[in-house]
């Protein structure tokens, strides 16, 4: 039996956890819901709805109010730092999730794909989003990385790594992960998003954006992740609104971000949406709202 | 020496092309202009800019003056069929390019990394895009697949045997195949479209698209495809198609498929483009028309 303090809770590996669960399980049980781990979100849906609109707005207002934000870009032609108002020159000094696998085998003392004792394991992960991120406004950003050659290969053990990154951090109260993932589902393949709480998948009025919402929580079953919630995009009246609580009535709609022409400037300029779309943050604070009321009862 | 009917060459598969080329260059320099193998389309770019509507209006539009259209869905989260007005019960028959490996190997003997002969390759794979599509008005769709299950891994052998299908195809003077390709750059590094002339990638106002434009043209440099078109796409004005034509001044731009309501309507309805939006026909028709022009002065 091996006791744990709260103070050391908050950075043990997901990997211990389950080491300590197959122990005891009950008392696992009692510290995940003590931490409340219920914070970690993808942000997905098919390309074009407005992710990385709704994942950095989300990153912001969560980050307004003191949490610390996470926020991952996880979509190779990414541009989550742009959406946050991160300088290009800042941007390029992000140091990709790719080259963090040699600090987290340093740090867990685990080789890749062996299964390591929970003493070997050094419980500090907590600052690799710190060391190999840019912060901005209460937001630490972390890309994924993109492809440098044609014909060189896939992303899949970026992917992996990422997956493995996400299941290591357990977030205190006050943290939350946003991970922008890439457009469609492939990514659902490679199961990138599987320590995810929630997926919050956005869509805009139209059968394909929906299609690809179906396609998502049916594959978010098979990662163990049972919660999908909808934000609706690019709305522009009730018709639109209606047009999408009815087709995905089987949903928890959050909320909706309407269209505003604001939204298309801002990607004009280069500039980020939470300088030059007042409204949007505004209906992106109801999203917030509601998703956390949401956790909160469940 | 083996000499070539003009019968048989249509059909054979550009691995045989390559060996050929070796024994005697010129002769097959010559072959190659005489069948004009130069239109094989990838449309890409950003996550929902319109690739999908340009591929369906392009493949429409080539289709209706007679050419043989092999149409190819390159994307997971597959809506070309939609967007060609072919019917869900219709796409279901599709045979994804996944299940086409057996048959590639029964066709050319080729088991899987090795490189067979010249006399051991079976020409006929000319056949195969008929036996595993689907063919409505002139075109014949073929799709990639999709992911079946969450965390069953990614679509990186699916991606290698399109890649392989392409180069098979060798096109004769009334041919044309329009590849719909996944959202972003990831499909750069793959390098599925390798064997594709040229790629058409569609662009909308803002920055974000244009800086996936310019990772595509650098990414496919890489690949050996030196030609990279714009369609500037969602352009509401004068002003949106001038930022584009401004933005992307070192590119060839196609032409423009403008803003119109008509275009989310048939995605509202699940119908298709072709169908719904005339003008977007008669921009795309321009566009077409280009694309031929250039190609033919090149």
């Amino acid at each position: 039996m091996i006791l744990l303090k709260s103070s050391d809770i908050l950075h043990y590996k997901s990997v211990e956890i389950e080491l300590l669960f197959k122990c005891n399980q009950d008392r696992i049980l009692v510290v995940l819901n003590i931490f409340g781990h219920n914070m970690k979100f993808a942000i997905t849906g098919k390309g074009g709805v407005g992710k990385t609109t709704t994942s950095s707005l989300l990153a912001r207002l969560f980050a307004a109010e003191g949490k610390k934000v996470i926020a991952i870009d996880a979509n190779p032609d990414a541009n989550l730092a742009t959406a946050l108002g991160i300088s290009a020159a800042e941007a390029q000094c992000i140091t990709p999730i790719a080259e963090l696998n040699d600090l987290i085998q340093e740090r867990t003392g685990l080789q890749a794909g062996s299964v390591g004792g929970f003493f070997k394991v050094n419980p500090k992960v907590d600052d690799i989003p710190e060391r190999f991120s840019v912060r901005q406004d209460g937001i630490e950003l972390l890309v994924l990385g993109t492809v440098k050659k044609g014909g060189s290969g896939c992303l899949c053990p970026e992917g992996a790594l990422l997956k493995s990154l996400l299941s290591h951090l357990v977030l205190g109260r006050s943290e939350v992960v946003i991970m922008d993932m890439d457009a469609g589902v492939e990514n659902m393949g490679r199961g990138t998003a599987k320590g995810v709480d929630a997926f919050i998948i956005v869509v805009e009025p139209g059968q394909r954006s929906f299609q690809t919402a179906r396609a998502i929580r049916n594959l978010a079953k098979d990662l163990g992740v049972s919660k999908c919630y909808i934000v609706g995009s690019k709305t522009r009246d009730n018709n639109d609104r209606q047009f999408i609580i009815e087709n995905l009535s089987d949903f928890d709609v959050l909320g909706f971000i309407n269209y505003h022409p604001e939204i298309a400037e801002a990607d004009r300029v280069g500039k980020s949406v939470f300088e030059m779309a007042p409204e949007a943050i505004t209906e992106v604070r109801e999203i917030k709202n509601k998703l956390e009321q949401i956790i909160q009862k469940k």
